[in-house]
């Protein structure tokens, strides 16, 4: 595998990008599919990121003042069917429990019994059932805003499902505020979009648009759909976090009403946001290589893999004590004010399999340690971030120095190469033959990479935005929040339009 | 509240044990019945509790080399059956997911619809649908140990329920583990106990009883099953953690094969263990008082509350900027290697009220700020293992001194009390009488309190057992690990025995 021409995962990017993601799952151990439909099981290589991304969002979340709480798994059918647009947006692919034993079927087996008088749903988000304990929570101005956010499993039954993109169980956060007035709210969901894409570009290594859904693109129930989106390999986009202003909407549904300082009783302003388990499928397609994943630093479950080389078993000793000295010296130091993650991989295995094993997983700093290295007081170090031939030999004194600047180089590396591969990839399109060209254009034997974000006029009318869909399968991302009003025309109609749109191929 | 007869709950521990906790829940704000029947919700405060929980015995488990994973939360029923005890174990209480949509149904309403061809079970617990993976993972002695832990939801349909100690949903941490033999298994099963028993002493200040379970009140499936047992105020057992050593047969149910060193194939053994969100009823039952909860410093929410105390704004300037600064010079410092975590509660509602509003929270330690402190300074501390009205003006240099060791008195007082209660309320017990007396004396008042531990010898015959059971709802809640072995006469029939075992009443 370590040979020129060769790279550790087959097919490569360019030869099939969706089996290449598969193989890169497969090849760094990340997850798999279960037996259960559409569900997967995520490994300790790949919960562990999970975890990373989990404990840093959940330090900002605290730091902009929301609290964690827990509601139940369960969502009455009647509680679901409160507002209108949520109920018809999730009840074809709901999981429902009907019943709450098994019995002796007679025949050696079980079957179903204690039929329940109402049908429970499986949350597929929690915004009528949160709701519910709202309305008790808050009688007064007094009592707001209020400010919880919940990490918790989410069930939608999805039909084709991809390991972390579209699961039919998944893991996530879901915020969910309760605000005086529509400025507060507003506010509320503007600011933890801005968390999301602060997230995104400063722990995933990830560039994104912020950005406005269209009206045929929101949340069911939402007023308005805030999002970022990221740009893969493919050049398609990957909507990662959503943030939803939802008027009083959801308020009016579940009777969050309060007493506001002038005594009068008036409904509240909700919001809610929410990124997923789908953040790990954006870093493995924004960043990995032919070789397997690349991992930012500042999630990585491990940040360095130590790998002691010696012959026999005199060596052996004198490599691993020098090894163990450097570890539990590089354990004290911090990166991203954490304790800096090591493993020290001593498996009795070939050390070009063992080398290339934490190659595909992803780890940003690899270490190789020999018995001319105790002579040299050096370790011999592989990045991530570089090929897998360009290893350095560095003295011991300067890798400790120096390892929190290499993983931060690493971080920034990563998140300059993503940035410019969106930029590289992201044009004006002002006609429609050069629109529809650029989307349809094919490289045959790369079928999958063409196109990539078109900033494009928008006349704003639904009938445009659903024939460009249905020609193309081409979708406005977002309407970003950062493009200044510029008069043009619709890509499509040629009528007026007011700013341009992100159009691209999505996930 | 604060008048010298007053508790601040109502009715006290004395009065009407049961109604007692409810209303310490609630006056704590830890939690609340949801509509969904039987699941709870968990309020910001119960459930940064959990989370305080949930790190700290995290940080044990990876100590320990256990690393975490995450498997579907629903069961084919197929796997269900693939353990006989296992199911017969659970098929009464459990939630089924029967379809996978909800459907118009002609009356404005929905039906549901999208029948599954097999029903999935919501995960009672996971050994099957985890042992599913594990059957693919491991194909050598060289994958072995596979040391997993998952944290997760569960569901079982539990009829009578009581929040955190009995719940149709609740939150656990079920660890999973895979090993190449008996003593390696046994090991792992005894090892995990020890962390939990550390755990609740030195976490939760919660004195237990490290034991295993007879045959009929072991883990469905078990081969054998070992608890740490708490003693409550009422003087009832909690059974707070478990930890089973399953041998093969969930390894031959599940087809969880190795091949050994010798190059023979042969079926593994397994463990699981468990403790989840009931940890935090037995904080509650365990600590609090009349006045509301007490929570150990190492897992409470916030270690200190500060008060400002002011009387016009000229005051409340100079009040806040003292406070201020004491707050940030506080919050640099460490308790138990975690940052000592604090509030300032600034909120306009009458001071007494803040205070019993704290007191019932269970902070550990209430600073009270005000004018006068400005001049002396110095602060007015009060601390929840002390009575209210004893509190304490310390200089503020000496305060910011002391915190630390303020806090570790308190978490040690709190354990050195449960302690005391539970030696003076466990009792050996010799004759039939004496037994029998002991747990149906009872004090026409106070109908809770009675009994205790007895520490009683056993025949191990499952007749007795099961008379004891039926005659005083008194159960074995283990054979202490502990107990040295002393021949004597089983305290029913008066057959020989080995060893004492512990008897009492039980959640």
């Amino acid at each position: 595998m370590s040979k020129a021409n060769k790279t550790a995962i087959i097919p490569t990017r360019d030869a099939d990008y969706p089996e290449w993601y598969q193989q890169v799952i497969k090849a760094s151990d990340l997850a798999e599919n279960s037996d259960v439909r559409g569900c997967m099981v995520i490994k300790p290589w790949g919960y562990a990121l999970w975890e990373n991304i989990q404990r840093n969002l959940d330090i900002m979340f605290k730091e902009t003042g929301h609290k964690n709480a827990y509601f139940p798994l369960f969502i009455p059918k009647s509680y679901f069917e409160k507002e209108a647009e949520h109920v018809a947006g999730f009840a074809k692919e709901c999981a429902v429990v009907t019943h709450s034993r098994l019995e002796d079927d007679g025949k050696g087996g079980l079957k179903v019994a204690g039929e329940l008088t109402e049908p429970l749903i499986v949350r597929p988000t929690s915004e009528t059932i949160i709701g519910s304990s709202f309305a008790k929570w808050v009688q007064s101005y007094r009592d707001l805003p209020l400010l919880i956010n919940q990490w918790a499993n989410i069930v939608r039954w999805e039909m084709r499902t991809r390991l972390f993109l579209r699961t039919a169980e998944f893991l996530w956060q879901e915020g969910h505020t309760v605000h005086e007035t529509y400025e507060d709210a507003m506010l509320e969901t503007k600011k933890m979009l801005g968390v999301y894409a602060t997230f995104a570009r400063e722990y995933l290594a990830l560039p994104v648009v912020e950005g406005e859904k269209t009206a045929a693109e929101r949340f069911p129930g939402a007023i308005n759909t805030y999002c970022i989106e990221a740009m893969m390999q493919d050049k398609k986009a990957l909507q990662s976090g959503t943030s939803h202003f939802l008027g009083q909407n959801f308020a009016k549904a579940s009777d969050i009403k309060f007493q506001n300082k002038e005594g009068a009783i008036e409904y509240a302003w909700t919001t809610s946001w929410g990124v997923s388990t789908r953040l790990i499928g954006a870093v493995i397609m924004a960043h990995s290589d032919d070789n397997g994943l690349v991992i930012p630093p500042k999630i990585a479950p491990e940040h360095i893999v130590f790998i002691p080389i010696y012959k026999n078993d005199e060596e052996r000793d004198a490599v691993l004590s020098f090894t163990k000295d450097l570890v539990s010296e590089i354990k004290k130091l911090r990166f991203n004010d954490e304790y800096i993650r090591v493993e020290l991989d001593d498996r009795d295995i070939n050390n070009g399999e063992k080398n290339w094993q934490w190659i595909k997983k992803g780890v940003p700093v690899r270490v190789e340690i020999g018995p001319k290295d105790l002579q040299n007081h050096s370790v011999f170090v592989g990045r991530r971030d570089k090929e897998p031939k360009d290893r350095l030999s560095m003295l011991r004194s300067d890798f400790v120095d120096n390892i929190s600047t290499i993983l931060n180089e690493i971080q920034t590396n990563i998140y300059t190469k993503a940035l410019s591969f969106m930029k590289d990839n992201t044009v004006k399109i002002d006609t429609k033959d050069e629109f529809y060209a650029y989307f349809t254009a094919k490289n045959i034997e790369k079928p999958e990479i063409h196109g990539g974000f078109a900033m494009s006029h928008w006349c704003e009318n639904e009938e445009c935005e659903a024939k460009i869909k249905e020609d193309l399968k081409v979708t406005i991302r977002c309407i970003p929040l950062e493009s200044t009003f510029e008069d043009g025309k619709c890509v499509l109609c040629g009528n007026k339009s007011k700013q341009r749109v992100l159009f691209a191929k999505s996930y």
